[in-house]
């Protein structure tokens, strides 16, 4: 059985799977799977148990296991485009539509993948699919919720791919195999509000929040590692509101992110940030989101004979990165090994998003090549 | 001729002069004065040279010259009232009324002790009254405009004694002798917008913003002196207003105040803040305004005198003070020594605003009574 990869990526495009709409896409995904033998589970989660789509399927049940994850869902499409953003228009040998890079395009690319390797031969080993239609979104009921599924039901894979659109400029620029981690934290310190005429009768709270903030940003988190960029913490926000200027306002608040290395876990530098707030301001409440942990997948074997694929079908030697924001994989990591490859994003969240229809064959070559490699 | 100070201060409650409004307030005081021998001119000052409602009435072409300087304005009397606050009524000893603390019957009883005065013997010397109806609003074209023409027409007092509610608690209680200056300055630092993940290509405006808010709130500008308490800076708002926890915002405001004494001109610290901003934000940009510089009537004779006619009707020696907000004193001392001694300010701006009608006849005995000690 035959599978054409820009078939399968346009019939994707057309489903207006929009965060947290659907349209039809896992149904079409699992339709086509099951075409070519996969046992399928829809595992749909949320408060009342159906709002985020999510698919697992696999194809065989014994050893090696290759999982590749992804998602269907997609960012709105906004304003500008020239192209319709569902209607997968093809044309200068680009492929358009919201989504194609990130990262429905992957996900058409590995089906077409293993359609090819099973109509050559039979497959050893397991290929299984992790998509959500959650990743655009919160991410609280998609990848994260279905890994404890597959665990629970004999599903954990030896090697996790994830399809996300790697590569800033050219198929082959870039392997993920790591990312940072990232918290929130919200400080807000209530002062007591008086006249600027009598400070003494008053508690400023900015006056308080900016040695705290201080102290915060003095800090050297680290030098970056062997595999990382260095961490870095950033005050996105301090908001007063106080416009009288005759005024000292009775409360402040600020917004940090720490986008953070393997040198530190996220309940530490959340401890840090509020012992830091406390000795300045032992009133103020501190509210932290650890977003994720930061993870690295140590380059071995596996991350090796994706290189050499990726190599071998792009003429490039791909970096093993770790930089940019946070994906899926940092729940996957909790789980099995997992590295990043897909096709070239650099249009993804943007008016006419597209891929090139060559750069879509040359993926499903690579995947290809990638199951055949990994044992399968 | 005699003239009822309850009932002339019950008449200037009934105008609802709120600012900028004067609802006849300034007519009746005119009439008044007229009445009892005073020349009257208004010197209605503004945009189209008729907005704000000023006052300048003199009786006596000699030295020495006393001026009294007041305002007819009032705050909004806001809610929560038990009393009309334009009825005048009174009850338990006390007249009620918005303005009648700050500073109608201060005025009132000016005009009833140069009647009281004037009854029983020819004046000496000059006196003047300086009334203005825009003290509680911007104070553009008001007190500060009104001195200039004094000064045009042969009319530089001696002395200039200011009607505000200067008590705190009782009548007796403060001469005010100076007052601290006033400024506020508005920062703006504009950076450059990014993602967190790739903090080294955005510019954090935050991360300026921080030691510039560190180094001016770390400096003791002084210690105070024999006459004032240290002067203060208070950052009043710092605010950026992002609330996407992955974005570096690309601006971000502060504004401050600073109440200095006579240890700093104005001039000065703008130019200390322009500089510290500066030096961690070249791009930055700084607005600032004086509301006033700090003064100080050095204490001599004028100052004694006052204070031991307050002695001689309250039982209380004066506490010569300069706390507190600004007042149209800072105007005045550019021209001539200033003090200011009025009502007990309890009650001013609040609902329910009052003041004793035993304190209200006591203070035109103590504005008689310093009348004659200047020689009048």
């Amino acid at each position: 059985m035959s599978l054409d990869v820009v078939a399968l990526a346009a019939q994707l495009i057309g489903c207006r799977s929009v965060t947290p709409a659907d349209d039809g896409a896992m149904a079409l995904l699992a339709d086509t799977l099951t075409g070519l033998g996969f046992s399928t589970d829809r595992i749909d989660c949320g408060p009342d148990g159906s709002q985020t789509p999510n698919l697992f399927a696999r194809l065989g049940d014994k050893g090696p296991h290759l999982c590749f994850a992804g998602h269907t869902d997609v960012v709105p499409p906004g304003d500008g485009w020239v192209h319709d953003p569902f209607g997968a228009q093809c044309a200068d040998g680009k492929l358009y539509g919201r989504g194609i890079a990130d990262m429905k395009g992957g996900i058409a690319a590995f089906v077409a993948a293993v359609a090819l390797l099973k109509a050559e031969r039979p497959l050893k080993g397991s290929v299984s699919l992790l998509i959500t239609g959650d990743e655009e979104g919160p991410a609280l009921h998609g990848t994260k919720e279905v890994l404890p599924w597959m665990m629970e039901n004999g599903h954990r894979p030896d090697f996790c791919l994830l399809g996300e659109p790697t590569n800033p400029d050219r198929l082959g620029d870039v392997i993920k195999i790591g990312r940072r981690g990232s918290l929130n934290a919200w400080i807000t310190i209530d002062g007591v509000q008086g006249h600027v005429a009598y400070p003494h009768l008053a508690d400023n709270p900015v006056h308080r929040l900016l040695p705290i903030l201080s102290d915060l940003t003095a800090r050297v988190l680290d030098e970056g590692n062997a595999h990382f960029a260095p961490s870095s913490l950033q005050v996105v926000s301090v908001d007063v509101g106080n416009t009288a200027t005759n005024v000292i306002p009775g409360k402040a608040t600020a917004l940090l992110n720490i986008r953070f290395n393997t040198e530190h876990r996220g309940d530490e530098l959340v401890q840090w940030i509020r012992d830091t707030v406390s000795a300045h301001a032992p009133r103020a409440q501190v509210e932290a989101s650890i977003s994720g942990e930061a993870f690295l997948t140590e380059p071995g074997a596996a991350v090796a004979a994706l290189s050499e694929v990726v190599l071998r079908h792009t003429g490039q030697v791909p970096r093993l990165d770790t930089g940019g924001g946070t994906s899926d994989a940092r729940f996957i990591a909790q789980y099995c090994p997992v590295a990043e490859f897909g096709l070239v994003g650099a249009t993804m969240h943007k008016a006419d998003e597209c891929v090139a229809i060559a750069d879509l064959q040359a993926l499903v070559l690579i995947y290809r090549d990638y199951l055949e490699a990994f044992g399968l």
